[in-house]
C-alpha cells in the first residue's frame, strides 16, 4: 500500500502509548511484539468476535507465530450481549487453559465490544497484564483512546469496568473496507463528535469530504481516524480518571445512551443515537441563548452522512427520560450536561432544567 | 479503652494511605470521613458478611449516619464462596439501585474474603470508587495492605482481580474479641511470616509473647498487627504491582494454596496451609545448603502457636503438585519459590527442582 502510516502518542507519563494508522499493519503485529520485547515464552490471546474472526483472525495470527509467538483465539458471539461478567468468567477461563502468564498479552482485534471486553480481561487477569488493541470499525477509535474499558450490568451499561491503557494500538484502514455502509456511517458521527467538542476546522473539513469519507478513500479516512484519536487523546491526557475535562467527551451521549438503551442495545446504533443526542445538546446550547446557528451546522452534517437526526417511532419521551436516570453522568442528584458555546467548543453544564431536557426529546421525535 | 490507637502510613505516591490501629474505632468511621470531605450527598455502600453483620454493621452505620451519611449494607454468606462474579454482580446491582455514584465509598467489614471482594467491586463499579477497609480479623491486616483485590474463578483463586488501594483502613482491636481460637491462630500465621521474611528481632517476640497474643491482649496483639502491617507495607511501597520484591510476601504460599485447593477452600485454614507452606519452604533452604537453625525455629514457632506443621491425612502428594501447577507463581514455565536464607530474610529462586518439592511435600505429610 503507498498511503503513509501515520503515529500518534496518546502521553500519559508511564502509561503512555502510540496508536499506528495505515494500510498493511496487521501483518506487521509480530514484528511490534517483538521490538517491545514481548516474551516469546509467554502466551498471547487473541480475542475477536465471530463477524471478525473469519476475516482478520489468520493474519494477526500468522504474523504473531511468524515472530514466534504462541497464539490461543477466543471467540465471542458478535454484538453488545458478549459485554458481560459471564464472558469475563469464560475468556479467563480459555486464558488459564492456554496457560498465559503476568507477562502474556491480551489483544483486542474488533470493535468496541471486543475492546471493552478483552480490555476489562486484560485488566483483571491476574491483576492485569498486556493489552493491545487492534480495532476493525471507525467508530473503535473512539474506545482506543484513553483505556475506558468495561463490561455491562443488566441495569446499567458499561458499570463495571477498569481504566486501563493499552500498550500500542493498531489501525489498519484495510480491515475498514469490509464494513457495513450503515457502520461507517455510524463510525463517523463518533469521529465528528471529536471536531464538534474541539476543533471547528475539522467539521468543516469533514462536511467538505463527505463522499471521500464514505467511499473509504483511505487518505481522507486515515486523516479523519487520525485528528479523531488526536482531539480525544488531548482531553484523556488532561483527565486520565475523568475528573472534569474528560466528560466533554460524553458530547451527545446523555440523551444517546438513553436512546440506546430504550431502543434496545444494537437497534440503534451508538454512533446514531449520539447523533441525534448530539443534536439535542445542540438545541440545548440554543435555549442557554448561544448561536442558533450550532443547531443548524450540527443537524446539516448528520443529515449529509445520512445518519439520523430523529428518534425513530415507537419511543416515548417518558421513556427516554426514565432511562437517563439510570446514567452514571448523573452527579450528586445534579443534572449533568455537555452543551456546545460554539462549533468546536462545549461547556459543562450543571443547571440543565428537566423540562428542557423532555421538551427536547419530545421536539426530536419522527414527525416532529 | 485505655490503650493508645497506633497509625502507620503506606507510601504509595498520591495513592499513600494510613491504618489505624486501636480500640473504639468502629465508632468513629462517620468523623472519618468528613474530615476526609467525603460527601454525604453520595450514598456508601457497606458490604460484609453473614457472621461479622450480626456483631458490628450497626455500630458502624450508626457511626456514618449520625456523621449524615447513607448507607445501604449488603450482605454476603460467609466464607470463600463468595468471591465470585456472581457476587460482584450482584453488589454492583445493590449500588445501582442504593444510587451510588462516582463519589460513593465501598467499605469492606469483615474478614479477607469480604475485603477482597469489596475491594473489587469498588475498583470496578463505574471503573473505580472510594474504597475503605475496615478488617475484623487478624488474617486481614495482610489483605489491608497492598490493594490486592481480587475474586476468584473455578479454575483458579484470586485470578480476576487489580492493584487498587483503599483510602484508609480502620483495625478495630475490639472486634477480634469474638474470633474463634482456630481464627486466632491461623492470623497470627501470616503476622509471623511478615517477621519470617523481614524482622528476626520481631520472630523472636513473637515466640515469648506466644501467651498475650493467643488470649488477645490488646497491647500485644494492637503492636503485633502495627508490625506485620509496617512489614508488609514497606515491602508493597517499594514494588506496588508486584513486579519483583513484593514476591516475598508468598513465602509459603505455593505449597499453601496447593494445600488449600486439594484439601477444598475452607477446609484447611489460610494461615494453617501457609504454616505448612512455610515449613516447607525453610526445609527448601536446606536443601540449597543454609542453616538448619531455620528450619527448627520455623517448625518450633508456629507448634507453640497451635498451629498444624504437618499435611493432615488423605491428601495425597501428586495432587498437591497437580494444583502447583495452576499457581500464577509460575512464571514462563519455571518453579519459583521463596526461600529463607535465615530467619527474617528470603530470596526468590527460580531454579527449585520439582523433585525437591515433591520430597518435601512427601515429607510433610502426617505421620512422616
Amino acid at each position: 500500500m503507498a498511503n503513509e502510516t501515520r503515529e500518534l502518542t496518546v502521553e500519559l507519563g508511564d502509561r503512555s502509548y502510540p496508536i499506528y494508522i495505515g494500510s498493511g499493519l496487521l501483518a506487521r503485529t509480530g514484528q511490534l511484539f517483538a521490538e517491545r520485547g514481548f516474551s516469546v515464552k509467554s502466551p498471547v490471546m487473541l480475542v475477536t468476535d465471530a463477524s471478525v474472526e473469519g476475516l482478520y483472525a489468520e493474519a494477526v495470527e500468522k504474523a504473531l507465530s511468524d515472530s514466534g509467538y504462541k497464539v490461543t483465539t477466543a471467540v465471542v458471539p458478535s454484538g453488545e450481549t458478549s459485554k458481560s461478567l459471564e464472558m469475563l468468567d469464560e475468556l479467563v477461563g480459555v486464558a488459564l487453559q492456554a496457560g498465559l502468564d503476568r507477562r502474556s498479552t491480551v489483544i483486542a482485534l474488533g470493535g468496541g465490544v471486543v475492546g471493552d471486553l478483552a480490555g476489562f480481561v486484560a485488566a483483571s487477569y491476574m491483576r492485569g497484564v498486556r493489552f493491545v488493541q487492534i480495532p476493525t470499525t471507525i467508530l473503535a477509535h473512539d474506545s482506543s483512546v484513553g483505556g475506558k474499558v468495561a463490561v455491562n450490568h443488566r441495569l446499567a451499561k458499561n458499570i463495571i469496568g477498569a481504566f486501563y491503557q493499552p500498550e500500542f494500538v493498531l489501525y489498519d484502514l484495510d480491515t475498514l473496507a469490509s464494513l457495513p455502509m450503515r457502520e461507517v456511517r455510524a463510525g463517523l458521527s463518533e469521529v465528528i463528535k471529536h471536531g464538534l467538542i474541539w476543533n471547528a476546522d475539522f467539521v468543516s473539513w469533514c462536511e467538505d469530504n463527505v463522499e471521500r469519507l464514505l467511499g473509504l478513500e483511505p487518505d481522507a479516512l486515515g486523516y479523519a481516524l487520525y485528528e479523531g484519536c488526536r482531539v480525544k487523546s488531548i482531553v484523556v491526557s488532561r483527565d486520565e480518571r475523568e475528573n472534569d475535562l474528560r466528560a466533554i467527551l460524553n458530547l451527545g451521549h446523555t440523551i444517546g445512551h438513553a436512546l440506546e438503551a430504550v431502543a434496545g442495545y444494537g437497534v440503534l446504533a451508538h454512533g446514531e443515537a449520539i447523533a441525534i443526542g448530539m443534536i439535542g445538546s445542540a438545541r440545548l446550547a440554543t435555549r442557554f441563548g448561544y448561536d442558533s446557528e450550532i443547531e443548524v451546522v450540527t443537524e446539516r452534517i448528520f443529515r449529509k452522512f445520512g445518519l439520523p437526526v430523529r428518534i425513530p417511532e415507537g419511543i416515548a419521551t417518558e421513556e427516554v427520560m426514565a432511562a437517563m436516570l439510570h446514567d452514571k453522568k448523573f452527579l450528586e442528584g445534579q443534572m449533568v450536561f455537555v452543551v456546545p458555546t460554539a462549533i468546536g467548543s462545549v461547556e459543562i453544564r450543571n443547571d440543565v432544567q428537566i423540562e428542557w431536557v423532555s421538551e427536547i426529546v419530545d421536539g426530536l421525535r419522527e414527525g416532529n
